[in-house]
């Protein structure tokens, strides 16, 4: 609220005051009603100057300059109802946003969130989502600042993260040859959670790879706490799987990416894949949702706190798995990638 | 791409490049080279200084602060594909987000935009979408800075709209008693429009209101224009119904508005009224999605150009027509409303 004078914003209330008697579905509610629900308790962070309440919100900008970035989950493609709660789906909805503009150098500020549901939606259930967005923003170092509430026949989430450049933005361009490539953050858990979850298979027992994939856990910190004086030289977030992002990353440097197996390969994976019968060294170099950071440091560039070497940067174009080209998928793709 | 040095954007291709052999689908096109094709040609105006093609877009906040709303639209609940081609659907998308924008007093600056649709679209369909889109950002003096692709049963588009506030943040608390209210736009056309397309009736000879509902068109100008002298002391779009908006206002406001029901009503509505043998003021004063402004102006201010006076602003609360409660529905709203 600072700056704006006379701003009207909801939140007055305590969510104690509005859960007596709560209307059992969002159609019962009605959409002023569930929005203001939404808001109730919540105060947006300091970089929010005027949140929900009036026809668009106001977030500050000290760099003169601001990063954005946009996802949409779908029910039944991004996420099952089966497989995840709503607090799980709302963290997973903002995790994958803050990624985004972490691996840019940049620190989140705000979110704003579209929300699609049908009219039958339990209040209860978007609670929940509320409640998982507010919590991993919080885990980002955000707020959540506005968004939209329609009615749809399938479940729609879409965010839109902004950050705080402190650095310049670090681009997927910047690789050069002999930069160290190198990762923070679990690779192929989540593609173990989505593959124990589809085998309906050990889901106890790896209890730890199904949550991975119900919620990533971006390594924020190991980007926000990156020296100002490491010669990080590119970066991006490892959203469709490394080799893919990794790929992405080497074309728009005009380079080519050789992986270290071994660093890459994961023992924590290797008891779920017996299990499953899978490939751990597949997940790890594939899977997407993970929302790791890969990034490239000058040659020579100790890595910092969080960080582990994985690869080299090498002239050429594409990427390479202990010099060879990978025979399979590299990751993800929508519309051919697993439809 | 100023200012970001060594930036990498797709969009070296022209259109012509890549029309040729085109995919039927998106599914035989792929995610990336849909992508590739939605920006292709397209270049960001000055305010966005890095585009597509990173983790996250880069946008300038010269005021050290920045104006954002986001709007969903559904399939076959905001448009129906046998009512609205692929150009009025993305139009209208960027329209209603835009005049979210404008109605803080703010100026355009980007939208980034999140769409989801099915793997047997037609990427022709997609290419009316992109077109219908630029088109309108530009005519609200912006341009598109990024977004999402993903797959989804039923069309959905997501978009956020940013704008730098000129002026500080024009909001909905501001009137006060012996306000003058106004509105500069159009209102009752998309009603009248949707009831048309609903009636399957007379739709050639009233085109101009059936098109008016397929894409809304927010007077971006009449608030662009405001001198800075003009005492503006609050503003809304009229996206929900004149009345429903007014209404928010007032409550933000702490006031009660009277609206003046013959200022109000608009003659270009009796043809289609008398044809349907509907109430042409009730479209005008609770139609939804015409994306007009509605604006106080402290007493004695003369009315700017493309603002026209239509009522005043009481002590109270709630909102009137001449004096009385309005007897039906204020206007539009999700779940409960139309459902």
């Amino acid at each position: 609220m600072r700056d704006v004078p006379g701003a009207a914003r909801p939140g007055g209330k305590k969510e104690s005051d509005i859960t007596e008697s709560t209307p059992r579905t969002v159609r019962e509610l009605g959409e002023f009603a569930l929005i203001a629900r939404m808001n109730a308790g919540r105060s947006p962070g300091p970089g929010v100057l005027l949140g929900p309440g009036d026809d668009a919100a106001v977030i500050a900008a000290p760099a003169d300059r601001y990063v954005v970035s946009t996802d949409m989950l779908i029910q039944g493609r991004h996420f099952r109802l089966d497989w995840s709660g709503p607090r799980d789906i709302g963290a997973k909805a903002i995790a994958q946003n803050a990624a985004d503009v972490v691996a840019m150098g940049a620190v989140p500020s705000a979110f704003v969130v579209a929300l699609g549901c049908p009219g039958d939606t339990p209040v209860r259930f978007v609670d929940g989502l509320v409640e998982g967005m507010w919590a991993e923003a919080r885990r980002a170092g955000a707020s959540i600042a506005g968004g939209d509430v329609v009615s749809s026949p399938l479940l729609v989430l879409s965010v839109t993260a902004f950050g705080d450049p402190g650095r310049p933005p670090v681009l997927r361009s910047g690789a050069s040859e002999s930069d160290i490539v190198a990762v923070a953050g679990r690779l192929g858990h989540s593609a173990a959670g989505l593959e124990l979850l589809t085998a309906d298979a050990d889901r106890e027992r790896f209890a730890d790879l199904v949550a991975a994939h119900r919620i990533p856990r971006p390594p924020y910190e190991a980007v926000r706490d990156l020296p100002d004086t490491t010669a990080v030289t590119s970066m991006t977030d490892v959203s469709d799987g490394l080799l893919a992002d990794l790929a992405h990353l080497a074309d728009a440097s005009g380079v080519a990416i050789d992986v270290d197996a071994a660093a890459v390969a994961d023992p924590a994976l290797r008891p779920a894949a017996d299990a499953l019968g899978a490939d751990p060294l597949t997940w790890a170099l594939t899977g997407g949702e993970d929302h790791a950071f890969a990034a490239t440091f000058r040659a020579g560039t100790p890595l910092p706190p969080g960080w582990r070497g994985i690869g080299r940067v090498r002239s050429g174009t594409g990427v390479f798995v202990d010099g060879d080209r990978w025979p399979g998928p590299l990751g993800w793709e929508s519309f051919t990638g697993g439809e």
